[in-house]
Parts: structure tokens; C-alpha cells; sequence
């Protein structure tokens, strides 16, 4: 299979994959005015939490490269609002912001050398974030695969593959290290209504990999469980606080709960840039609630339910920490209790 | 509101409500073929445990009322044919069955009487079955009811409402019976993937009864529980075993597991012609499997996955009799244990 990146810097321009028009269409899009990068980010044309903070590096860069100020405390306000902005695009997923602040601690960490120095330096930051993304997903693959034996059927939500991120994944990556190393296993994937990610990207993503996947509907996991035939959940996140608490996808604290009520382990792989430790719990995460019509219209040949009916639609829910098995990531897997092994995680 | 009949008998036919283009267009479709009739159900034109009831009845009448044949063998041959075709309709509603059964027990009972007056007997039949409904769905509203308090918020899946009946429903009934009594609630409705029974036919029902509605994503309902917003569970059955064990459209079973976990009593709300006292548990219900387009492309303006994806597409679950809280029926309120108050229950 020829390489995807999901998001790289070509030609002075933000090159994305355009992920709303998939799996009918592969369409890449040249990005060169945050404003475009903003709306791309608010529509999901580019999502997945690592792949957001790659995608707002990229943006920064993108945002004040061509910036006129010589001195800093101009291009430094500048960058701050560029920063600002791209921050209001979405607001659950940790990496995002994080993406954001590491470019901005470079600026500011080379405040007393010429503008066009700290351009380049931001630009550098930039790409070893893509970089770095690479390694993380490859680390949190390697110790993840160690979870998945030969004759397994995982279950997986959303995307949190090579479309998450910038060219492996997480939860997806977990797998396709598992099939590296040779092992055989199956995987249903869930279609994660109401964007479709799990049916229009994962079972996209699988299919191109030659992992053996079946699509299934949301309400139809629990019912595998009881069939015996889920041997383990695995997930993405786009925010885990310090007691181990994690927002993800919605639909992932059902999936969790019914894995507690079945004893089938529930695993989330997700990179450290996705943890919050200022977040003491779940609870403080915010959660982002999208349009109606993503629920009654979008992919919809018509309207599919009363007109004006109210919809409820939060993008994102918490996942308590006590129904989490064990959180796969770069550093290695953490086992409860969580708050105490992230803290040692994060030292390493 | 004008009243709305789900399936009626006019003018030598089977006029039915065309429930696949609801909420868009209402149309209603008059079937003079038993054939026409077989598609209709296969296609959930009609749909609903009670209503499938009123269909076989309507069905049976429909096949034999012009058969030529004035001898009660042939008559029966005939009988038996259209009886097995209609059954092979759909494979989960015990309501289909017993309808059917009810009108071939008709024939037998009366085999001494011309064929002509069996027919006369048959129709009167189908009508006393949809006029039963009428009253059984009215005397679980009216048990139902005392299980809503004011101000409650009440969870629900699929359909089982007036398009799911004659004209009142079965867990819908419930609602409708507290709105006469002056409670005040909300409802959340599950849009129920992939048919979106509750999206295209409960928001359209509660919205004309001036019901306080919203819309969710089936996997959405967790996060709903967890915040506290829902007080109780609401469903329909389509076949019930003689331990409780009930079969309900496909997503049941995880709101039962999710309202345990939550602490949220989860009620289901039958007719006792749902109830399947020859199967001693849910494991021998027979589970309809639909095809993989009504999750990969029908309500879709594009297909919405990887070509050629494999698809799991169970219509139904069946719910764990210790995951209920309390069986509704026509003749009271069933708690655990399920086995004897079914049996009680029955003898009544």
C-alpha cells in the first residue's frame, strides 16, 4: 500500500487529506490561509487528536510565516492571536492545544534572536512534531500489540488510525503492530454515528491493510459481547486527565461499560500529548456538541426525522478510569491505579 | 391529531401506512395481493410486533377470501399455504405467528360450516384482533402509566408506538396513557440504527402528540445516563420467552445493560400475544439478520464504507430477564420473578 499522510507540509501549503468526502473519495486539499485550516479543523475534513496537533503546528507556522514584523513583541502578539484563533476551532481534544503551546514555548524561548530565525525555528518545531508523531504511534504499537493474541476479535469506535494521526495510529496502530509481528485477528468495527468515522475511515483504513473487518452498527457491540465474540475493546482518546479519566469519541463510556458487564478488557491507546494533568478528573473535560443536522441530514438522502425536532449531540464522552483496563502509550502501558502511574509515566 | 390507523381494513384491501417514507411523505398503500403484502413486511412497510399480529390476520383473510374451492380439505390446503407463505415473512415477531395461528385455530374450529361462512368467520376474526389491540395497548398505557412520575425523563428506543400497533402502542402507549393523566416528562428517542425507526417514526409520533422529544445517536444514551438526565427506560418486545428473556430490536439489550449499571429501572412493554411460552429462554429465539446495505448505504445519498466490507446486521437482541425491571402487559404489571408471573399472569 502506498504510504498515506494524513497531514505534511508540501509546497508552502498545509496538504491534508480531505477525510468528509472518504471512502467514496481521495482528495487531497492544499491549505495556504488558517482561516481555511480553521473551518477544515471545525468540519472534520482533518481529525483524530494527534492529527490535530500536528494540523495546528502546521497552522501556526502557516499563520505568521509571512508575517511583516521585524521585532518581537509585534510578531509575538501576532503569533498569540494566530494561536487564539486555532485554539477556538475545536475544543475537546488535549492535542490540539498542546500542538499550540509547543510552538508557542519555542517563539517564546527565542525571543531574543531575529524574527526570521524563530520562523524557522517554528517551522523545525513543526516538523518534529509530525515527526515525533511518527515514533509515538510506532512506540504505542509496539507495547500495545503485546496485548493481542492470535484468534482474537477486537472491537474498535471511530478512527484512531493512520487518518488520526499522521501515518499509523493509535487504537489501529495497536493492530497493525499486532500484524507485523504475524499475528491473525479479527476486528468489528463500530460505525460511530453520527459522522460515520468507524464506517467511512476504519473500515477503509483496515480493508487497504488486509485486516479482516466487519461493520457493525453502534447498538449491535453489545450483543457480540454476549455472543462471546468480542475478546477486547480498543480505543483512540482525545483527552485523559490525571486520574486516568478519558474523553474519546462518543459512544466509547458505552462500549466501556458494556466491556465491564461482560469482563472483556477495555484498552486506550493514546500518546502522552493527549494527557491533561492540570485536568484532575473527567469531569472538567469539555465536551464539544455539534449541529443537528449532523444527526438529521448530513449523509442522509433527506431529512430522517420530525421537522425541527431538538437533537442532543455531544462529539465526545468521558470513559471513568475504573472501567479502563489499561491505557497503552509511548512509555509503556499503565495499569491502575492510573493517577500514580501516569505521574511516574510522565517523569520517564 | 387526526387518528392515525397503522393498518386497516377499505374497500376490499389492506390499507397500510408506507412506514419507509415516514417522516417525509405519508402515504398509505392499499395491498390486494398477498404477495404485494410479504414484500411489504419484508421491507418494514409495516412493522411493530402488534402490528405484524394485524397483518397476518389482514394477510390470511386477504389470501383465502376468493379461493374457489367449496370443500374444507382443499379450503385448508389453501389455508395452510398462505399461512406458511405470510409466516416466512419475518422471523422474530411472535406476534406475526400468533395472528397467523389464531386465524388457521378459526378455520379449524369451524371446519364442519361451509367454506363460505369460515371466510365470514375469518374476517370477523382479523377485525376482533385489531379491535384486541386497540384495548390491550390502551390497558398497558394505562399500567404503564403509574410507572411515570412527573417530571420524569424517560429513554426509547426503536418504535413501539401507534405505527408499531392499531393506533395507541405498546411502551409509547405508556407515555400517551401519563399525558392523559396530566404527567409532565421529556422523552429522548434513539434513533435506532440502521432502519432509524426511532429518528423517522417516534419523533414524528411524539412531536404530533405535543410530547417533549429529543433526538439521539443510539451512543449517545450512556453519557445521557451517567449526567443523570434519564430517570427510566422505556421499550417494546417482539418475542418474549417464559423466563423474560425478551427479543427487542437490535440496541435493547444494550440500554438494559447500560440502565443497570446507571441504576435506571428498564421496562418493556408487551402484549401477552408477544409472549413465546414454548421457548424456556431468549436463546432460542430466532434472530432475523438483515442485509449489509441498510448499514453500508440505504438511508446514505453515497455508500459509507470500504467497498465490499463485510457487515454484521442483526435486527433484534435479546435482553436478559435479570436486566428488567418489570414486563408491562394488558393484564398488569410482571416483576421479578418473570417465570411465575408469566404463568400467573397467563392463567388470568
Amino acid at each position: 500500500m502506498k504510504a498515506i499522510r494524513t497531514i505534511e507540509w508540501k509546497h508552502g501549503a498545509i496538504r491534508i487529506i480531505d477525510q468528509t468526502l472518504l471512502p467514496l473519495k481521495f482528495r487531497v486539499l492544499d491549505i495556504r490561509d488558517i482561516r481555511v485550516l480553521w473551518k477544515a479543523i471545525r468540519q472534520l475534513k482533518v481529525r483524530g487528536a494527534p492529527a490535530l496537533g500536528a494540523a495546528a503546528a502546521w497552522g501556526v507556522y502557516l499563520g505568521v510565516k509571512d508575517a511583516p514584523e521585524t521585532e518581537f513583541a509585534g510578531f509575538s502578539r501576532r503569533l498569540d492571536k494566530v494561536i487564539g484563533y486555532l485554539a477556538s476551532a475545536r475544543p475537546t481534544a488535549r492535542n490540539l492545544f498542546w500542538g499550540l503551546e509547543r510552538m508557542g514555548s519555542v517563539a517564546v524561548r527565542n525571543r531574543q534572536r531575529p524574527v526570521s530565525r524563530i520562523k524557522k525555528l517554528l517551522f523545525r518545531q513543526a516538523r518534529q512534531i509530525v515527526e515525533d508523531d511518527r515514533q509515538t504511534c510506532r512506540a504505542i504499537g509496539a507495547f500495545g500489540s503485546t496485548l493481542i493474541h492470535g484468534g482474537d476479535t477486537i472491537l474498535t469506535v471511530c478512527n484512531a488510525g493512520i487518518l488520526a494521526t499522521i501515518d499509523y495510529g493509535t487504537a489501529l496502530g495497536v493492530l497493525y503492530s499486532a500484524q507485523a509481528r504475524g499475528r491473525k485477528f479479527k476486528v468489528y468495527a463500530c460505525e460511530t454515528r453520527p459522522l460515520l468515522q468507524g464506517a467511512r475511515l476504519t473500515t477503509w483504513e483496515l480493508t487497504k491493510r488486509k485486516i479482516d473487518v466487519t461493520l457493525i452498527c453502534d447498538n449491535m457491540a453489545a450483543t457480540l459481547m454476549a455472543q462471546g465474540k468480542i475478546d477486547a475493546v480498543i480505543t483512540g482518546a482525545d483527552r485523559i486527565a490525571a486520574n486516568g479519566d478519558a474523553a474519546n469519541k462518543i459512544g466509547t463510556y458505552s462500549l466501556a461499560v458494556l466491556a465491564r458487564h461482560h469482563r472483556i478488557p477495555f484498552y486506550i491507546a493514546a500518546p502522552f500529548s493527549t494527557f491533561d494533568l492540570q485536568l484532575k478528573d473527567g469531569a472538567q473535560i469539555p465536551i464539544e456538541e455539534r449541529p443537528a443536522g449532523e444527526v438529521t441530514t448530513l449523509y442522509f438522502k433527506n431529512p430522517v426525522a420530525a421537522q425541527g425536532v431538538k437533537v442532543y449531540n455531544p462529539a465526545f464522552d468521558v470513559t471513568d478510569h475504573r472501567l479502563i483496563t489499561a491505557l497503552i502509550t509511548e512509555k509503556g502501558i499503565i495499569r491502575p491505579p492510573f493517577k500514580a502511574g501516569i505521574k511516574k509515566m510522565t517523569r520517564r
